[in-house]
């Protein structure tokens, strides 16, 4: 106790106010205001103040915004007893990671005359990144101490940008709504550094899975918030129009399929037909997840309906039996179960692009070719070329994934090898109502009761 | 027990999967991109990106299915122990009815060279079908299984698209806001089959309707969203420009005003001057049902605000009064009073709307009212006929919901008669903490220990 | 208790009746839609839809909504089984605030003709007077009866109303995020209220101030949602297109920046290296507010991170040491430390505000100056003189504040000296589950029990 209290008390201050005063500091040096939020370039030019981004993006922005801080927060709540961290802890990776990834996708993006540019698009895209690493929380959480969270955010949020740079910038890679860059690379990452943090002992607390009833409740706020805005999340930085409306609208029909095909293999695969709670509140996001590559391409209503189906089917059928097994055969304690929400809709998400950008033709596109194919537009590839890139770079993301995480996970056992305790071993465990207590957080009373 | 496992074991996937398929064919058959999400055809004329009609309703839109999902959802959560099943079935059946829903409106409110069209009209038409489809679940909740719901869903999308189709194409009825095909009519056809499926025995488990302290703060933040996007779903699919404005505007001085009656006719009404939390999660909402027809209409905020202020009087008095009659004379069963918050507010509303209409005039308008009632504008009727024609449409849609309320519920009752039990039967009474048993959702220990 | 259910059976219903009726009555005279709104004004004028303000800022408004109603109300949830009053009153006076705020800002800012128009910016404005309002609730949150409150927010509304018509229309200050019209105002305001509240025994009743496990989750939604959309909150109302995306941008920096130095205090500060949610969930979005005057300005994201920064250091500092003084010695009992999170970030803010405003230049705004300080564009005033009048400005609101709460306060015990109960007086006190009992909500089975 006492060194954990050490821990809390010194090391979480330390790194916050270091990891906050560098980012000031690169901030100071680097950022400046881009064309539409600098007063004096924006009003350099003639406008009429719609053409300013912020009124197309800025709404989506929020629905994003909301998913990250409400939806992943809440999602996690599902840990009985355990929900102030996982609401709190990811707050403050959401906070850290949201700044660390403006400067990190400055850099590889391109910067204007020595200085990074920031306005609604780059919000958004920091949000996606900070998305990236939530996704690795889902599969640590209980597992790690906040220090050691900041720390994965710091090293998992510069590989993001770099296979961000050489899937979007240099491979040409199409990914709106992040299939690969943030869910297959958020999910196979985080299960490399859950695999790192691997503890034998750990298979024997089953009850730091289990859920309580108002806890669940709490988790459904999330997965909804993540189900009605995975339409946003997907659309928020596609081109304005036609792509936006489209991206969302496959999404939409995307997620409404996967809920059903959820609820039916929930009911089918139970020994008793009940539906699993667990199922509900993640597999039936996973049709969102699916659809993020291709979303903004022609998939049709039908399509994406087909995806959302066979991805909430995969989910489930993840959760009923391959996670036993990944936990009891490799080692990997996969707490939120990301594979199966992220991880495997990811890489179905990927090669659904895949095939789809190979399938793109100017009969079905017609001008708007420019926008979604830029380069088949231009003659500079052909469709099969860009559908092979596509899949080059799910190879390229999991690659990243799988040594990134590896590398991490050995970096946050070298770093702080005493720190890694899982907060339920401290907890009473009564009958049903077992409780993981959360260490860093006090209830005020405590703090009371104490003084 | 075993027949209720046999039937979630395999009804509930079997119907829903028999459903998805079916409606994944239909789509891939009769559902193409309209001219705004279709790549081709919005780049083969010139616009305006901001034209897309992507950048007028999709904020709408998203307040809209918040509504669907977290404010019906939690709202129905008052209900202590069967927080699960309402939160959860209301999303099985919502994601559902929007399908169903965009098939139904678009086959009845015209078809393109045999196709329907889709983009986010119609993502909010399907979501205003849902609504109301969740307004009648509020009347059966905790009497039905899913299976049912599902195949009441079926039905109600069915005959809510025909209604919908008579009003609004057939007779020009304006109801921008849906007190009439949406509230009323869910309302009426959603107590119809909760008549049909009256159990006697039923009223001795008062239990069942009885709430906990954390249910109530769930249920309040479905009230909330509800109350506060209510704007939003009442100007969704108005005219662009001031019709959206001055609805949204409208709705919100009506609601504000329903609150304050709300607040003073709950503590006038109860024994011991304490507010009933029923009463403010539901009854300060009627003021957004009152103005949805006139909403968009000339009202005044002044008019709003008289709407509303008797919007919350009225229903109060029907929680306080009327609901036990019905009950008790009738053998109708109304779990979360949607007789006072939908039904008699959306009667009023449609009211409300046909006085508003017949005393439009080209005065108040001007050159608006093309947009607000194109038939008198263009001299085919006048104002007094659009208001006689929108109190025909009242009546119409009263007969449809309540014929077809009547037999959706006969026919629920001959295809599954074992399966209306009241999941609270089985639950342990125990003095206060009397737990109504959410059979169909199974808690994680649960299935851990049965394994 | 005979006199309290006397005072919520007649005197809530009459005063909620008799306010109502007076605001209908206003309403009906004084208010009228304006060009945005009305059919036939809008019409008049060749216009495209979108120039229609409400494309503008409808979508700032629905956030800004959420932030009133969820966000303050679910805020003060923390309270243990004080959770519905927290949310129930919060929603009562609000509702009657925003209607009573159109009316005094309406008067203050400009009337038509003898007419108050209406429209989203009007909407945004009421929202943001009831917000001061509800702030200064923080302060006496469970001290107050609801007619008390609505008392307190029928005289703090005006005065509002007349501090905003001095700083914004006759000094020409900017504060477009009301760190000075609305934090320090409300928060200054509320503490001077508290003040004359003052009860001496109330301070042995240290558990009400306590929470418990899933008080402080339904607190954290409320915190998350301030938290998200305070851009939009400060960006509301400032200028179309850079103005807007600017002040976005660096509230959203401000907040980041914030939150990290606030988990780093809160630990720092802890006896025991626990965070203290109390500070997670209020010192965090101090951000927010002392980025409220200078958000609209060239602050740059370095400078609002810094602004973030001190102001969550501030805000815990507040928390841990100065509250228990302002308690102890000043006999000022803040029940959620709105001096901590309104009152010393909100005068950081105005200071901010002034500095940056003195220190603009033609090289830095260009041509956009005419939209952050039209009278430095238009030479009328210099930038440094723009400074002063900002700190004058400050001065004026704390004056409003701190003499308008001493009267409001002492005008509250003199109308009803009786009413001023704690409701955890009554409560049980048993171990570590003391229960604040809630008088004014009946929970329904308690009402059926008593029948």
């Amino acid at each position: 106790m006492a060194d954990a209290n050490t821990n809390m008390r010194l090391k979480l201050p330390i790194t916050c106010f270091i990891l906050e005063i560098i980012l000031i500091i690169l901030f100071g040096v680097l950022v400046e205001y881009d064309e539409e939020t600098d007063a004096k370039k924006w009003h350099h030019s003639n406008h009429s103040q719609y053409d300013n981004d912020f009124y197309y993006r800025y709404p989506s922005f929020q629905d994003v915004h909301v998913m990250i801080f409400i939806g992943f927060g809440f999602l996690m709540t599902f840990l009985q007893r355990y929900g102030f961290s996982s609401v709190g802890f990811n707050f403050l990776i959401a906070a850290f990671a949201l700044q660390w990834a403006t400067l990190m996708q400055g850099f590889f993006h391109g910067m204007h005359g020595g200085k990074i540019h920031v306005g609604v698009e780059s919000m958004i895209n920091a949000d996606f990144c900070t998305g990236s690493v939530l996704i690795s929380f889902g599969a640590v959480l209980g597992k790690t101490s906040p220090v050691q969270l900041l720390v994965m955010a710091v090293f998992e949020v510069t590989l993001f940008a770099v296979n961000e740079f050489i899937l979007l910038s240099i491979l040409g890679t199409k990914d709106a709504g992040g299939s690969m860059t943030i869910h297959t690379f958020g999910a196979y990452f985080g299960l490399m550094v859950t695999r790192v943090l691997y503890r034998p002992n750990l298979d024997k607390s089953k009850h730091k899975n289990s859920s309580v009833y108002h806890s669940d409740l709490f988790a459904m706020i999330g997965t909804l918030y993540l189900w009605m805005f995975w339409p946003s999340f997907n659309s928020a930085i596609t081109a304005h129009g036609d792509d936006q409306h489209r991206t969302a609208l496959n999404t939409y029909y995307s997620l409404a399929a996967c809920t059903l095909s959820t609820y039916a293999m929930s009911a089918l695969t139970a020994h008793d037909g009940k539906l699993d709670m667990v199922h509900i509140q993640n597999a039936a996001l996973a049709g969102g997840v699916a659809a993020g590559t291709a979303g903004e391409m022609m998939l049709t209503p039908f399509g994406s309906m087909i995806v959302g189906f066979l991805a909430g089917i995969i989910s489930v059928l993840g959760y009923k039996y391959l996670s036993p097994i990944l936990e009891s055969k490799l080692k990997i304690q996969d707490t939120c179960g990301i594979h199966n929400l992220h991880g495997m809709p990811g890489v179905m998400g990927a090669i659904v692009g895949a095939v789809t950008a190979s399938l793109a033709t100017i009969e079905i596109y017609g001008n708007g070719m420019e926008e979604v194919f830029p380069d088949v537009a231009d003659n500079k590839r052909t469709a099969s070329y860009q559908g092979a890139i596509q899949a080059i770079s799910l190879a390229v993301t999991l690659g990243f994934a799988l040594v990134g995480g590896l590398l991490v996970g050995s970096l946050g056992t070298q770093l702080s090898p005493g720190i890694c305790q899982v907060p339920g071993d401290e907890g009473s465990h009564e009958g049903q109502l077992t409780t993981v207590k959360t260490e860093e957080f006090a209830k005020p009373e405590e703090t009371e009761k104490l003084n």
